[in-house]
């Protein structure tokens, strides 16, 4: 089954459009380039044209309405870094365009096994003649900082000049949407160009920009191969560089050219050696070279990522997709991560927030462990403005993650539902943990998890004090932004619980395999001590009435905002409603406690998870994107398939049918691990534990089966569920202990492992 | 006893000079001049040169870090609206200031009876030849419009010319202070002028100014008088205008000038006639008459404020200053309110907030009823815009007034402790409430305090709900600005059953009295029979644990701030910790429930109201200059009297000692009523009953007496208290009905009552 997404005769409609730049941008965890049009749209229309790396920011301006001690007044900001992509065929002096009368079968094709994207149209000029134009780019997975374009104009019958100008800016500007808080408000000119370069001999331009404030430097180096009927013309050099090629086009022949973008910056390269290098290597391949290396990359990647389910083609699409827009997203060099939107658009300003750990983490830790490791190493590269950023909290000792960051600077602006949600520390810690149960990776525990494990504990000892025998955190917020500061969210108790007490018993491996950390920290046993005692006496709010687990400690007691009267322009609420109005009410944007239910699925018995699910789910909104998915897990989880089902199928398209309606924005990322954890955790019921790995698999009616991989310490294992059996095979490494449906056994390379399919559970 | 702040020998230094110009400010409730050198300061002093007209204002972006519904994007803001105090003196073309070398006997008075404030130095050329020099202002209680400067020189030996340059700004720019949350920071042209006139004739300037945004305009116009000795020369002119008088003066002669100035809005006045009409008004009457009828207009002021004790000079300076400040700083005419910091600044951006009502309005309602009927009336003005707001806040129903403002937009930037703090409603409430049984002003009631305890009573209605029995206000703020955003505080909660149960109290009389109002708003029986049951079920939070009230739900649960231990430099603890930290703390800005305490004393009983008083007194920094007053007057109730007068004696000299290092920002008017409330309220232990006044006197060790005047139902009661006796007297009016010490009595103009003074209470 080939992974392609296909868009034809679409309506050339500037929202449509907007949302085709997102759906079709191609990136590969370093750069992201969003799939905007080479020639360019009419100029009433509005596009984010857009070309990032991952981790390459400025500080912009925050002005807070009230300046309060503590409250950042500078954030970071992801960067459009330049403009590669503009490039303007003519053909007899007149411009080729998808916007020209007469254009015909448009197609567009993102193409996940090859990684590239493409676009074709068959374009005639006044005289009825007609050429076949098409356009193929792709963002390297082996070699990060290239980016290709290649066009083809194949003449049907025409005869006469073609002529090709490429643009090359080095700097372009962040895209300004003032009347969405989402979305940058006003624009600055954070990068300003230092050089601009053309070296002849090799026909290279090269342009390197500078940061305002942050102190980066991006440089972006383009050269071109044309066809033989194409010769180099002009070459216009100012603050930007624009090379003409032309030449004649004969009936039923074939020009091209192949335009070639390397970005590299200043955090990871010394630029000028770096572009240098860079440019050899380019060159050591052809591009058909290049398209055959990267499909290679592909081919492993999906080998290992392959998810599918019989009987649902759509969903397959979409599932794919998902996976693809995953490894285009993630920071895979320890100083970037996965930002809310991946490399796909400006949305939230490029911040990684705790979607990284809790969404997006399990799909790389049970494919690609070492991107996960990666992503550690990112958290512990920031601990230290982790730190800082705890004691302008005032917290006397340990760590506090940033909410909202690019290189480790809290740049949330709204603290209630930002920098209060301190339960981006446990959900680290959650992930490391989990990380360490699915790989067995010491080194990792030992050089980067383990400290940090250490002060986000400590800082827990600190916000949390003793209220009788229980041990209670004040003044935070839970996952639920509809739900701000509040004491004793569900949720964070117990993820701390967790955190706390994995702790204590990874503690003895770690101070026996002599971490240094552990010496330099100088953590004590007493210090385990206060972990194991606060970790048993943390409150964990319940009411006896209602017999469910309370989100908060006042969260039940507040009046019900009938969420299923309200109109449905009302949504999200968070656009029509003062944060005041919603906190005093019950209602949630999303997974609060029903997200405990799934991270720490065996704290609860069944009947009272029955209960709060039904409660909780009457009361969200899932105006968060981070939602469906895990409602999907959870109805799973109470074996409420099809309603598991509906959640899933919501989840798995927001992007492809954009119904968060904001996706021209960028993909939502979380959502898109959200869709493989609804798939591995909720219908395979797959859960990492220390020692093995648990399946209770559940597939809806619409399902045949189900199929995917999965890297448990250091073994690849293949799964498929069918409505008759479920199938383990080892595909490499040693055995695995596995339970299904609670029941014990070993795959092995000798012993496959088949186990009938439980209809009713 | 005059009636005089007396400065001598001063310190030119920048700090001293800043601090000066806002106690020798002069204000008349609808301008106010700050009290700045004529003749101005070296280059590198900050002086914050204003002049204001009160509730003229422009709109001023207020850019929210992330701009979620409902956030204000703009503010009002007051304007520094002109410049007519600049005036340079040259004697044989030498500059004559006050920075000048061999510079003596320095001396600046304000005289508090005849309402000037005047600045006089001996001045010394290189000759050793010597003149006095003095200034004289008014800004005057009787033409609101007019304000005057008179200056002499006066020559002991100098013979020679003297010129005198007067300049006329009609715009100027508000102070800029980026480092301090409670001021600007940054400044706009918010004022451009629209027309300048020099009419030669008249020898009148006349500047038009306009604001940028709120559509304002204002007209300042200046002339002269000057002493034959001098001749107007030149008059320069551009956007402002200059005069010089040129002359010569003898040893031994005074030379003069009179500067008068007037200023008028296009908020009160028709410009154009206005300004004529009021030129002529002012030449009606010379200097000497306009001096002498401010002095009888403080006379009655006296007559009526007059508040001192016996064994304590400094504090009656104080005191004197507290009430001259009030009177200086009540906006008079129903559109204009008491800014936080009167017409001395521009700190807190001029902005009206709760102070009015429960610090300031008492001294107006007891002395000058029909100041405090005006204030009521500012109210009633912005009703609809508090209607709005409540909307905004997502209310269906009711008015919920603006936590700060000049025309009635809600311009609080920061929510958790501004428009949070709902219980400006019920304060608002209570001193219509309280002005009622004071005045017996049953027109007020039907005009407009009436639909105000209607629509804010609807609000409460809309925003409580019922938690079983009890009837819950959740996610609001009390006064407590270190504990934001909680459930069931216990001061508002308090403050609402009084005003339901007013309400409910007051609906017979408004129906008989047909107010119109009850018909146009819909009010209806039923309506009251819903507020009496909201009041009744009213929850009041209480620890048995503790056997005291509680702030709110959760405050007793949090951690105790050990405020004694922390460094003096942490304080006020706002710029030193962030909100989070403060607000998961047991640690209060100010009073809360020691204002309930005070505000609903019959609801207390003695001995918890001992133990809460101790409690909360312990977790109180008194950060707030809305503090000390109100613990002074609860330790009063309680019978520490000796505690009561620290208090007190710590809150009457704020401004005086500048104790909390921001009075070179403007006064703190709110601290100013609170010294009014802290003698009348706390010492003499005077509560404003529906049917009768009560007094509980009580002196400190340093007293031996203490006496005041109070209008109650429209009778002026003189009460004089000693160590042996109290006695109360008539001075004007029908018979009153008064408790001391809980003993009734009846004072009429046959009757003065004389009771012992009790020892031990």
């Amino acid at each position: 089954m080939s992974k392609q997404m296909i868009k034809k005769d679409f309506p050339l409609t500037n929202e449509e459009l907007r949302l085709q730049e997102t759906l079709f941008h191609t990136a590969n965890g370093y750069i992201g380039v969003r799939g905007n049009f080479e020639e360019g749209y009419p100029m009433d229309y509005i596009s984010s044209r857009g070309q990032y790396i991952n981790g390459v920011y400025d500080v912009a301006e925050m002005k807070q309405a009230e300046q309060l001690y503590g409250f950042p007044n500078k954030k970071e900001v992801i960067l459009n870094v330049a403009d590669t992509q503009s490039v303007h065929l003519y053909l007899d002096g007149e411009e080729v365009t998808a916007f020209s009368q007469g254009v015909r079968e448009m197609c567009r094709v993102l193409d996940m096994e090859k990684g590239t994207a493409s676009r074709q149209f068959i374009w005639k000029n006044e005289q009825g003649k007609e050429v076949t134009v098409s356009y193929r780019r792709m963002t390297s997975f082996v070699l990060l900082p290239l980016f290709t374009i290649e066009i083809k104009i194949t003449s049907h019958d025409f005869e006469g000049t073609l002529s090709i100008v490429s643009e090359h800016h080095g700097t372009a500007h962040n895209f300004v949407n003032p009347d969405d808080p989402r979305m940058a408000a006003e624009t600055e000119d954070y990068l300003s160009v230092a050089e601009t370069i053309y070296e002849e001999e090799q026909a290279v331009s090269k342009i390197t920009a500078v940061t305002k404030t942050s102190n980066l430097a991006v440089q972006t180096l383009v050269f071109h191969e044309a066809s033989p009927q194409l010769e180099l013309g002009a070459v216009e050099e100012s603050e930007s560089i624009s090379v003409v090629y032309d030449g004649q086009i004969k009936s039923g022949e074939t020009a091209s050219i192949i335009k070639y973008s390397l970005f590299i910056d200043s955090r990871r390269y010394e630029l000028e050696k770096a572009g240098a290098d860079l440019l050899a290597k380019v060159r050591e391949k052809t591009l058909m070279e290049w398209y055959r290396v990267q499909e290679e990359y592909l081919q492993k990647f999906w080998q290992r990522a392959e998810l599918s389910v019989g009987g649902d083609p759509l969903l397959n699409e979409s599932l794919n997709y998902s996976l693809y827009s995953l490894i285009q997203s993630a920071g895979k060099d320890g100083i970037s991560n996965i930002a809310a939107k991946g490399l796909s658009g400006e949305g939230y300003e490029g911040h990684y927030f705790w979607d990284t750990e809790i969404y997006m983490m399990p799909f790389f830790t049970l494919t690609y462990p070492e991107i996960a490791s990666k992503l550690i190493e990112f958290r512990y590269m920031i601990l230290d403005k982790a730190r800082e950023n705890a004691r302008t909290l005032g917290h006397k000792q340990g760590a506090l993650f940033p909410w909202r960051t690019i290189s480790g600077t809290e740049s949330s602006g709204y603290y209630p539902s930002g920098t209060a949600q301190y339960h981006i520390n446990s959900d680290i810690a959650y992930s490391i943990i989990q990380y360490y149960h699915a790989t067995g990776d010491i080194d990792c525990l030992l050089n980067y998890g383990g400290e940090i494990l250490i002060e986000t504990s400590r800082l827990w000892l600190d916000v949390g004090h003793y209220e009788g025998t229980r041990f209670v955190l004040n003044c935070m917020t839970g996952p639920d932004e509809y739900t701000c500061v509040v004491n004793n969210n569900y949720y964070t108790n117990q993820s701390v619980q967790y955190q706390l007490r994995w702790l204590v018993k990874l503690y003895p491996l770690l101070k026996e395999k002599n971490a240094l950390f552990i010496e330099q920290l100088g953590v004590t046993d007493e210090e385990m001590t206060a972990y194991q005692a606060a970790a048993d006496a943390m409150y964990l709010p319940y009411s006896d009435e209602l017999q469910i687990h309370a989100q908060d400690d006042s969260f039940l007691e507040k009046p019900i905002l009938p969420i299923e009267e309200l109109p449905k322009e009302k949504f999200p609420l968070l656009l029509h409603y003062h944060p005041l109005y919603l906190y005093r009410h019950q209602v949630c944007k999303q997974a609060d406690l029903v997200l405990a239910y799934f991270l720490h699925d065996q704290a609860f018995d069944e009947e009272a998870l029955k209960r709060g699910y039904a409660y909780y789910e009457k009361r969200t909104t899932h105006d968060s994107s981070l939602s469906s998915c895990i409602f999907s897990i959870v109805a799973n989880q109470i074996g409420e398939v099809e309603k598991a089902y509906h959640y899933f199928d919501e989840s798995s398209k927001i992007d492809i049918t954009n119904s968060h309606h904001n996706t021209q924005d960028g993909i939502h990322a979380a959502n898109m691990g959200g869709t493989y954890l609804g798939l591995v955790f909720g219908f395979a019921g797959l859960r990492i534990r220390e020692d093995f790995l648990e399946l209770t698999p559940r597939l809806p009616e619409k399902w045949s089966n189900c199929h995917f991989s999965v890297m448990y310490q250091g073994s690849l294992l293949h799964i498929t569920i069918d409505k008759e059996r479920i199938c383990l095979s080892l595909e490499e490494g040693a055995a695995v202990d596995v339970t299904v449906y609670g029941q014990q056994g070993i795959v092995s390379s000798e012993n496959e492992w088949e186990i009938p399919y439980r209809k009713e559970q």
